[in-house]
């Protein structure tokens, strides 16, 4: 239980590890670096599918689905793209077992080797636009707005659980235009579809803007993120979108006759978003005690919790709750009750408080007596009598947005004490070791720089924010000139 | 264009491929034996998820999530799994590749071989029988009633879009109890919700029934399943539900605490459909001209087509059509309003009769004149006028609710004429060779004679059906007793 949760400013990462076990969202699996996402997890990334599967519709995106598998020569067509993707991967090299004839338990058939080795999807713009070859002729058939959701491997070496995972979940849009601008306003429009979802529905106020050379995507043109601020002061990014260009046209011959009947490359999008948000959402808002869950994202966002001595009392209490939980559901709000009894009160107020519901509504005989219950709010620790009135369902209905809007203002409050600006090396370092955050600083523009400061502060450049800046100044560094801040973070 | 599809009677085979194709339902990929889900093939899968997640949900199970790969070990702890499991997979030895010191592209790297290899999951009990082990202790920990929507692989030889390919979309429940009775129940109730959902929303009639010995899923100790009949007079499976008995519980040490306090084996479930329930879709109702979709699961209900020669005429038709598209809406009824002016009316007439739209509404400038439309509904290929009146909306809703159940009605109707009883065995083989279909007939229940009939005759016992059966006889084969008919077919 809880209370042998670690404390976050003793040790944030096992706090992060623990949480994230003990609450029951996922742990890991004896394959090395895969996750099992465990029922009450896998609801929370269910929900942020169907509110992100519906802004994609809303969008005009339609899902479809792609292999699995990618055969090796694939990953070389576009050359940085092989660079970035073709080294940590699961390889398939076989596709047969059979009886060990030594004894027990099955060997690998050495007889059924593969031509060609395939490797398990990293990620699908090859299979795709290899795909998109024969769905393209003439600009009559597109654009190509399609997204889908499935499971990528990328063989990592020290994983975390929902963060970085050797298998994780994710949906990845991959769209094909006529015309350039309209593959750059598509990349954009898919970075505020993201930047909607995580401020809105994660509560957590985003920075957006676009990645240096060194950090763009193994084959894009330019890589917009959306980057994120933990408690620990470092940065997470929660989604990228990326402008490809013609690259992956060119890499498999994807052409198009064009209104004035002339043969053409196509231009192309990418973006996603993974499993990783789950750490994102965690991290972001959970306390000492548990996770925090924003209301819009929690599986059940109320509790109701019978305290009784004897059946009696937990018959005359059942009525009231199911009767408050038929309520709620009229009024769109999602209550659980839980009158299991082998569990006592004590037990399931930690349970709920580690897990984050929102709300938890507790009743006992006095309260049958004085018509009231006892209302906990899981972001303030706070509680407080309320009268089980007419207007109580639409009260809690308010208490849910009141909270949505708490959990995010405090957040943007922490993300806005933890932006600095730093005028020298000196001044970026210090606040780099000491403060942590965002940190808004000019830089020359070379991956030299980049790469030094890199290795000399552990801070990387989150990205140019797509904020308006006409702010000149000196690179931090170098001295060299700088036309406007970029952000820096750990 | 439909134009050019095969007819069923002369090839039923080519017939389905082409269709599956011309359709946009899904493709071969370059990859052996995987698909690809187009859109539109994807957007029936997607309400077929929705339906079945809803039914899930509602009998009490959660959704989690489950590794992709499988240590190669964990195939073999169970004796008859391995066996019928181990065989034809994709095995993962490597973890890494590199770039081809010889020249061009990427190579596996030698150095990057696993010490244990793993096998992309052809069905997931093992690797959820290992991880339940440390979900269960006691009583109290069960029921688990979990279920998880992924994509498997079994290495096919021979391939068929949607029907059977190397990857594809299935869901499997899994699920733990502390009673056989409890887990049987289950086991049941999971067969009926199949059932319930290929006979009201896919509307196709179906046999439930029990696997003989020979045709259960390894490691089961019953496998029921549902059965349905293609127009070819051949039987697909549809669904499976297994009860596993202790099966898993012993190969992976699963043992609970029961309310005495004594240790003991947990009780297994498992359940699946498969994205092969979109090839019984295609191949029950469809025809000649192409798909023909029930409208609980077609991706639009109705589409409206605007017969027009100028702008003028278009802009006008619209107008109307939108507003019929925002009643139908207010309705619950989906329309899609097709005025690409890219494509002729009777392109868009012969492609929506592929696709399999239920209800097509024509709109010229005669119709906005007289202050009507055309109706053409899909499965009976009929057209009719109607007045654009009041009733119009709730006319053509309950027009789609006559199209689901008329599509069963046909298939029901199909079954019955396509369902026979065989007393000897030269009439069953004549039945088996010249009319098709279910054949009830007495069996002796051994394994040799369904291998017999099954090799003479390539008509397999399909299941020992759950209606009630108290006529006894005598085998067809050998004329040793049989206590009740069973259902063989191609």
């Amino acid at each position: 239980m809880s209370k042998g949760l670690p404390k976050r400013d003793e040790d944030y990462s096992l706090w992060y590890n623990e949480l994230v076990k003990r609450a029951d969202l996922a742990e890991n699996s004896p394959v090395r670096g895969c996750m099992v996402i465990k029922p009450y997890g896998f609801a929370i990334w269910e929900k942020m599918q169907a509110i992100l599967d519906e802004k994609f519709k809303d969008t005009g995106h339609s899902n479809a689905y792609f292999p699995l598998f990618i055969p090796k020569s694939y990953l070389s067509k576009e050359a940085d793209h092989v660079e970035g993707f073709a080294k940590e991967c699961a390889v398939v090299t076989h596709y047969r077992l059979k009886n060990d004839p030594d004894g027990k338990g099955v060997i690998v058939d050495p007889d059924a080797k593969l031509e060609e080795e395939l490797i398990v999807r990293p990620t699908s713009e090859t299979v795709i636009w290899n795909t998109y070859k024969n769905w393209i002729q003439s600009y009559r058939d597109l654009p190509i707005l399609v997204n889908q959701w499935a499971n990528v491997v990328r063989w990592e070496m020290r994983t975390r659980l929902f963060l970085r995972t050797t298998e994780f979940l994710w949906q990845e849009g991959h769209t094909a235009h006529a015309t350039k601008q309209e593959a750059v306003d598509e990349t954009v429009q898919m970075l505020h579809v993201y930047g909607d979802f995580v401020e809105n529905h994660m509560a957590l106020p985003v920075l957006k803007g676009v990645k240096t050379e060194s950090e763009r995507f193994a084959g894009a043109v330019d890589t917009f993120c959306i980057e994120t601020l933990m408690q620990d002061g470092k940065a997470l990014q929660a989604g990228t979108s990326h402008f490809l260009g013609q690259n992956f046209a060119k890499a498999f011959d994807v052409k198009f006759t064009n209104q004035e009947g002339k043969l053409d490359l196509v231009w192309g999008t990418s973006w996603g978003v993974s499993t990783r948000l789950m750490g994102a959402l965690i991290m972001a808002h959970s306390d000492d005690f548990g996770l925090v869950l924003p209301p819009k994202l929690a599986p059940y966002q109320v509790v109701i919790v019978p305290i009784f001595k004897n059946d009696e009392q937990l018959v005359a209490i059942s009525e009231k709750a199911n009767k408050i939980k038929a309520d709620l559901k009229a009024k769109g709000v999602t209550a659980k009750y839980d009158d299991r009894q082998t569990h006592k009160p004590g037990w399931k107020f930690a349970e709920y408080e580690l897990k984050g519901v929102p709300l938890r509504i507790a009743i006992g005989p006095k309260d049958l007596e004085n018509g009231t219950v006892e209302v906990a709010r899981r972001d303030l620790l706070e509680k407080n009598t309320h009268n089980l009135d007419e207007g109580f369902p639409q009260m809690i209905s308010d208490l849910l947005e009141e909270i949505q809007i708490s959990i995010f203002n405090r957040a943007q409050t922490f993300k806005q004490e933890n932006t600095h600006k730093a005028d020298s090396y000196d001044e970026f370092k210090d606040i780099i070791e000491n403060k942590g955050g965002f940190v808004y600083a000019h830089w020359d523009g070379t991956a030299e720089t980049e790469e030094k400061i890199k290795n000399e502060t552990k801070a990387t450049i989150r990205c140019i924010p797509l904020e308006e800046d006409t702010e000149e100044g000196k690179c931090i560094l170098t001295g060299n000139p700088s036309m406007r801040r970029v952000v820096f973070a750990k």
